[in-house]
């Protein structure tokens, strides 16, 4: 691209940002305080300098480790830090579940041993195989219903469905293909099986497995459980279609304990005129223990404490409470999130609107919204011109997301959720390469300066 | 993220996709042909395998070298693969300027020699230094007026600018800051300067430095000039705030040669109803010597080819004729983009749109769009309903890009330009790290998609 013409294309955006097609005059007073979050935000590497320190010192912060307990006292001074007024640790319940020593999945074949490596991670709260391995032969199936015509009796079940590329929301391509990882080993368990692999969840095609959340029932065999990279899905299919009686063998050397006491961080503006309302914004603090977390969720968790920097940065004095949570224990039991709303209700605070971010730290879009009305959604997009300079034009029916959904359904509160845009996210997500460079500083400021928007103009204006 | 709330909010999308907010029902035909396009572009690597193949076979593709020669008749052959009926090497003249052994800035201080080396780069086209070096003192400046109210007689002037970083659109930030690098070394020399030396433009803090284009003017002496990474350009202004006296040695070995003959690539499918009359996609084929072109322009180039094969994959004839162009030498004269209006005008093809793409191969969010009514913006706005599904949201006025900016100077045919996402465009923007794993597969797939999208529409019902 040369000078000239961005030069000239550039004074015509400028225009553009002041006038955008097809707006209406917004209030002053609104877009004034929105370019003042934003100048405070972009020349920032706040947010930034936040997550190197989150993701260097605490890798790995899965609920029941010293890493997320370490992260908890780490985002209490952080929060200080940002200018809370208050800071709080709440205490949570949360399951403990570790790894132990690096599992394994191979094809047993003619020319070993040993068999043909297949890169693999045990999906986070598998039981373990016995120590010298589970080998079985396999069936390969695409979706959980295949299991009704399928013997998989004594088997391992290899769920080999890919995520649909087609769809451009690659978030609404993971929600379809991901309930094999989730209930797999479950259902295939009902039928027999003695194990089950699935694809990684991801439309990249590398070597790198992408772990997760699966769940057991009780009453059903509980079978150990992992997931192939798309790589190894590939050639595990290919070796099948040449040998089914093929065997591969899966040792995972995991471990339950008792649950672990664990903390949500909360951190707080005090409203001027109405102390008692809350208006929340958070993300959540533990992580996959294979993963720095950067985008998951350590970039929804700097992007809320920036908002608090933020709105102080512009000497903003709220109305309403503004409060920064970072949730405990989301990946794989969700009791930050659910704790967080037994309290609110048993202490009655009132939520104006929690706001989620969960979605990785890239260019933000837009939000979703929600609440028992149905309506949050058209109510924030009266705002749309205020914010499409800076990027931010959906406004969609939503859930917030899985830690402030409690909010939603136990108490009726309206919630939202930060969407950024989602091409990159599943390349990295519950990965060992979810790291610090992976997350570009200006994108992180915008979430953080998006996010302080909405909250400024909820708190002056009620959604 | 967990997946519960994920499925939850994917069914949400999925209605959102089929009936936006505040949509107009769209013609049948056309939201289907669009579908289509996109379900031929999403799941293919088509275009990113002409990309992991242009970069690593035609590295640093500047015009006069053997590499661009070579990407031509890649090029050609990649249309053709495409699908392209017709192929054409449209002759142009270049500019032939060489780099020349690796250039240095080296401080020199009390503790050398060696001096304190600064990572820079000479800026494209800028005259060499004696081989022994130009050694002289800094004067550090921030813009071009500067000059005027300093005395840079027999010294190197330094711009130290940096890109403004409260923008969100960092094309805008590129623009304002960009003319010492453009004109900087002209604008010194006539106050007496005997070097130049400028920030790099990015918005990144790094070593990592940006070249680009220097213009010289007839009738001023030409002085040598270099850009200085972000991180060497803080470092030269401390020291020269500690000794206003310190001295800098700058060497460039470059050489100017004969203007060289060169090629546009062009390659077309034939309309049906109107093959006198073309709607063009295009990129430029040249890239900086110091870099793999990854996203300048390698992106646009496999876009604009790909545009070609969605086309044909999803069995559409068009009514006019669609021609992809490959452009020469946009970084360093425009030739190509020039002489392709030119032709254009002498064999009077008319054209209904001409399309570029040369700003990354980054998530596509609308497009910019001219013509002498200054209607173009407005008129391809009626398509947004259409556009919105795939994240296409934006139509601004512009100018298209250098390269098709011609066709509406001189003949006064509409134009486009393909906007994407611009956060990270400057992070690697004429740099030895415009590499291919900068490019996501599906990032730019939506690209080509989106361009596809443009020329169906336009094809069907004019602009």
């Amino acid at each position: 691209m040369r000078l000239l013409t961005v030069l000239y294309r550039s004074a015509l955006l400028a225009l553009l940002v002041a006038a955008p097609l097809f707006a209406q005059t917004p209030a002053r007073d609104d877009a004034q305080a929105l370019r003042e979050l934003y100048s405070a935000a972009l020349p920032s590497r706040a947010a930034y300098d936040n997550l190197a320190e989150l993701v260097t010192k605490f890798p790995g912060r899965l609920s029941g480790s010293k890493k997320l307990e370490g992260a908890v006292l780490w985002g209490e001074a952080a929060l200080k830090q940002a200018g809370a007024d208050r800071t709080e640790l709440q205490p949570a319940m949360v399951p403990h579940w570790e790894r132990g020593a690096k599992e394994s999945v191979q094809m047993i074949t003619e020319i070993g041993p040993p068999g043909i490596a297949l890169t693999a991670v045990a999906l986070g709260g598998s039981v373990p195989t016995a120590s010298t391995g589970l080998c079985a032969s396999v069936v390969e199936l695409h979706a959980l219903d295949d299991l009704k015509s399928a013997n998989v009796k004594g088997k391992i079940v290899f769920f080999n469905r890919a995520m649909n590329p087609d769809y451009v929301s690659t978030g609404r391509a993971y929600g379809e293909a991901g309930d094999a990882r989730n209930k797999g080993a479950a259902e295939a368990a009902k039928f027999g099986a003695v194990g089950m692999l699935t694809r990684s969840l991801t439309l990249a095609l590398d070597d790198v497995p992408h772990t997760g959340n699966t769940k057991y029932e009780d009453g059903v065999p509980r079978i150990p459980a992992a997931a192939l990279s798309t790589l190894a899905a590939n050639q595990l299919s290919i070796a099948l279609k040449a040998n089914p009686a093929l065997q591969v063998e899966m040792k995972i050397n995991s471990q339950w304990f008792p649950d672990a006491p664990s903390h949500n961080v909360i951190g707080e503006i005090k409203g001027a005129e109405f102390p008692e309302q809350v208006i929340l914004v958070g993300g959540h603090l533990d992580s996959w223990d294979i993963t720095p977390g950067a985008h998951d969720d350590g970039a929804g968790v700097v992007e809320s404490i920036e908002v608090l920097r933020l709105l102080k940065a512009i000497g903003y004095q709220p109305r309403h409470t503004i409060r920064a949570v970072l949730f405990t224990s989301e990946e794989n039991s969700g009791a930050g999130g659910k704790e967080y709303a037994r309290v609110a209700g048993v202490k009655k605070e009132s939520h104006l609107l929690a706001i989620e971010t969960d979605n990785g730290g890239f260019q933000p879009v837009g939000f979703n919204l929600g609440n028992p009305a149905k309506d949050a959604h058209t109510r924030a997009a009266r705002w749309q011109d205020l914010f499409a300079p800076y990027g931010i034009r959906v406004f969609t029916e939503g859930q917030g997301g899985s830690d402030v959904h409690p909010l939603l359904e136990t108490l009726g509160y309206p919630v939202a959720g930060l969407s950024p845009d989602s091409q990159r996210y599943f390349d990295y997500h519950h990965t060992r390469i979810d790291t610090m460079d992976k997350v570009n500083p200006r994108e992180l400021e915008l979430g953080a300066a998006a996010m302080a928007s909405l909250v400024y103009l909820v708190d002056q204006h009620g959604l």
